[in-house]
């Protein structure tokens, strides 16, 4: 069992292999919202509901921030948290998904209350952030490699958004054009920090599990929104 | 038994009387350093010893980040990890205390290794960490609260560093003269969120005690310099 260490190639594709088999572009909810046929109620829930993983951004990043080994490691990790929480100049990332609530129709007020937030998607999202918060840094990191697979997936949302859900107000998308550009460069940085420090094959096994994880995190945040705002039967 | 909420003038003044009796000013061995007396064996061991505090600064505040409200409390805070761990502009203040070491006679490399670190040191910081790491975000907050105390001390340090001590490179004298402004700052927020969310007299309590649970780890640190590196008999 385990005979071997793979190679940063094999290590890399079989990362790919994880998103290719379970990241949530390929749930019914989510492959809906991207034919847009998405009900404006529906959409709406998965603002709101994703909202809760949003937030919680900054708190496992400030989770992992606290484990890392060293300063050089935390001066990249920590551009994460600025990017969500936003600067002095620069709003940050949940700012820009209140806005996207805004433009879905969903008041800032019921965003930040969690009055919408479904109980299993905080189940979901606490245990991604608890995972975060006692698993080893580097199970942690390789659990942040959803992020090699969203640029591509943001891409075309953002096309999407624009083309077939023509109501919703073109500010809203903020969040995802800033993601264009960090969610490459974040993956960058963890992707070579679990290629660096893992050391055998049991690392390396553990951090494509942590994918795994994580993939199924956000896979059952779309179940959840699955069964509450159901796909009428004659649409499936 | 607590019959009755503190005003904030109140609280202010039982936190400031906490740092009167029991901030580590008052410890004989740092009574020493700022007399002059101690040998550069002995000022050398407090560098190499305290650096393990400094090292761990921002993993205990990137806990307390990991648990703050919002992220306006995190926009504040975050700027003290990025104090101690620097950024692309400013090494920060890991890095200028270890090039207090070598103003001292440290080698980079021993200051890395921790070979100098004593045991009762490295208890007293790792149960400063995990304090911040487990108990509420308020009460790790208030133990921050030595900062109210450390302008005074430092501006003093460093004047007595350059005229008591003139074998210490002035290089060396750089993490001093940035805590000069970043230590007000801090103490400003602490305090501030301490007053504010302090909802209780239990909770005033609590963090009064948290503050001097935070002096008791400094001075252990002290003590367990001063068993390692005594005061010659004729110097008592």
């Amino acid at each position: 069992m385990n005979p071997y260490l793979l190679s940063n190639e094999e290590l890399t594709m079989k990362l790919r292999e994880v998103g290719e088999l379970r990241y949530h572009d390929k749930h019914p909810y989510h492959v809906r919202m991207h034919e847009g046929k998405l009900s404006p109620e529906q959409l709406r829930a998965w603002v709101a509901n994703r909202f809760y993983y949003q937030k919680n951004i900054p708190v496992k990043d400030a989770l992992i921030l606290s484990k890392l080994p060293s300063k050089e490691e935390r001066r990249k990790w920590i551009q994460r948290i600025m990017d969500h929480d936003g600067t002095a100049e620069h709003e940050g990332g949940i700012e820009a998904w209140i806005r996207l609530g805004e433009a879905v129709g969903i008041p800032r007020e019921e965003m930040l209350d969690e009055r919408h937030v479904l109980p299993a998607v905080r189940f979901a999202v606490d245990a991604y952030v608890n995972f975060c918060r006692l698993q080893p840094w580097l199970i942690a990191v390789a659990s942040s490699l959803t992020e090699m697979f969203a640029p591509v997936l943001i891409s075309h949302r953002i096309a999407i958004f624009e083309q077939l859900y023509p109501w919703i107000k073109p500010e809203g998308l903020e969040y995802f054009k800033a993601r264009l550009h960090q969610a490459p460069r974040d993956a960058d940085h963890g992707l070579e920090l679990v290629l660096r420090e893992c050391k055998d094959r049991s690392d390396q096994d553990q951090a494509i599990a942590a994918l795994h994880f994580k993939c199924d995190v956000l896979w059952a945040m779309l179940d959840a929104l699955l069964m509450a705002y159901p796909i009428a039967e004659d649409e499936r």
